[in-house]
């Protein structure tokens, strides 16, 4: 089987934790599609230069090599037209929800658990995580989560647009789930997949949208190594 | 002519504030289509009985009668297929945006103008909306807008979204604006028709996008009644 997905972890190469990874796992579910994953460490640069990329997702798909979890997306779609359609009509409409997602929803998490991460990680890539992210936040990262538990009602009053979005439909794709649905389902299983923190609190509609999603595709996402939360 | 927009307003009939109403205005722009303004007041229900809805924008398009601003969009979208799309495949994709701009926008906006809005309605009017304001933010309105000054920060970094949509293409439409900009930009006019508060600083890039909006079908924007902000 000649397709292989590159994706972010620690020391267990079974607790794949990235956002956009998540993305493009679910989406091959979606499309029905079987692949390998491929462990990948945040220190690991030189093992994607065949993808002159530098980060993951990188997915090998045959003869192609496509970096970058937007194209990637693009990639399955214009693909695999017989499978079940990824976007609803122009791929464009999709990038007000995703910019929200990866500043608001993903920036937000951040705030949470990236103090969770360092402890999941081996001994070169916690090195250069600490130091990385230390520089961006331009704190120490226990630190940038400090008070979290009294932040978080305010977190989740931050998601509003999600549960009035949800209450036309079961899932932001509509009747159906779609690369809305995975794009911020990535980001809810990085903080499952690293921290312990109770993000969501059962009875809000985020909560059981997110149930649902992870009983999709053979509960793909629901199987994934997490901390119970 | 025989289309005609029943569009909020308050004492002057020219000052038409409605975010509901501004997003159609311009959809009937983007379409060519030209219409006459029905002044309406907060409490004259009665004379949308016709319609079979309290609140506008109610069009009248020749034999048809549409309320609610999402059903005459995609009247318009359906009705005049010949001219300028205004939704670039499945208008169920512009849901979450529209569900952001009522929550994130549109809700964080009405903190810092709501109570700019009585000095400009009729004295019945005034009375209807101080009252049911003030039974919807539990408080008086001068306590709802307190202090908004030293919130405007806080409120500028939620609009985030926009301003990561906005870097790869001028409109949140892409190359040539559609219905989500038409949303946002009904919110800003909400604003920019009731309130002096300057919510966009210039260097923003939102504000600069607004700015292209407001040019938009011969100015139409840019030419409303507004505090000059």
């Amino acid at each position: 089987m000649a397709r292989r997905l590159y994706e972010l972890c620690g020391k267990d190469p079974a607790r794949v934790f990235s956002p956009y990874c998540w993305r493009i796992r679910m989406a091959l579910a979606h499309k029905g599609l079987e692949f390998e994953s491929v462990p990948w460490r945040f220190t690991e640069t030189e093992r994607l230069a065949f993808a002159n990329h530098a980060l993951v997702p990188v997915l090998v798909d045959g003869e192609r090599v496509v970096a970058d979890s937007w194209a990637i997306a693009l990639h399955l779609e214009e693909t695999y037209k017989q499978a079940p359609a990824l976007f609803r009509g122009d791929p464009d409409t999709y990038r007000f929800l995703v910019a929200w997602n990866d500043s608001i929803l993903q920036g937000g998490l951040a705030r949470f658990i990236v103090s969770d991460i360092p402890s999941l990680l081996g001994d070169a890539e916690r090195a250069y995580f600490i130091e990385s992210r230390e520089k961006r936040f331009g704190k120490p990262l226990h630190e940038v989560t400090a008070g979290r538990e009294e932040r978080l009602p305010e977190f989740r009053a931050s998601l509003q647009p999600l549960r009035v979005a949800l209450r036309s439909a079961p899932f932001l794709g509509g009747a159906t789930p779609d690369y809305a649905d995975y794009v911020v389902l990535g980001s809810f299983m990085w903080a499952r997949g690293v921290s312990p923190l109770r993000i969501l609190e059962p009875g809000d509609a985020v909560h059981a949208w997110r149930e649902r999603m992870l009983d999709l595709h053979g509960g793909m996402a629901r199987g994934a190594p997490c901390f119970g939360a």
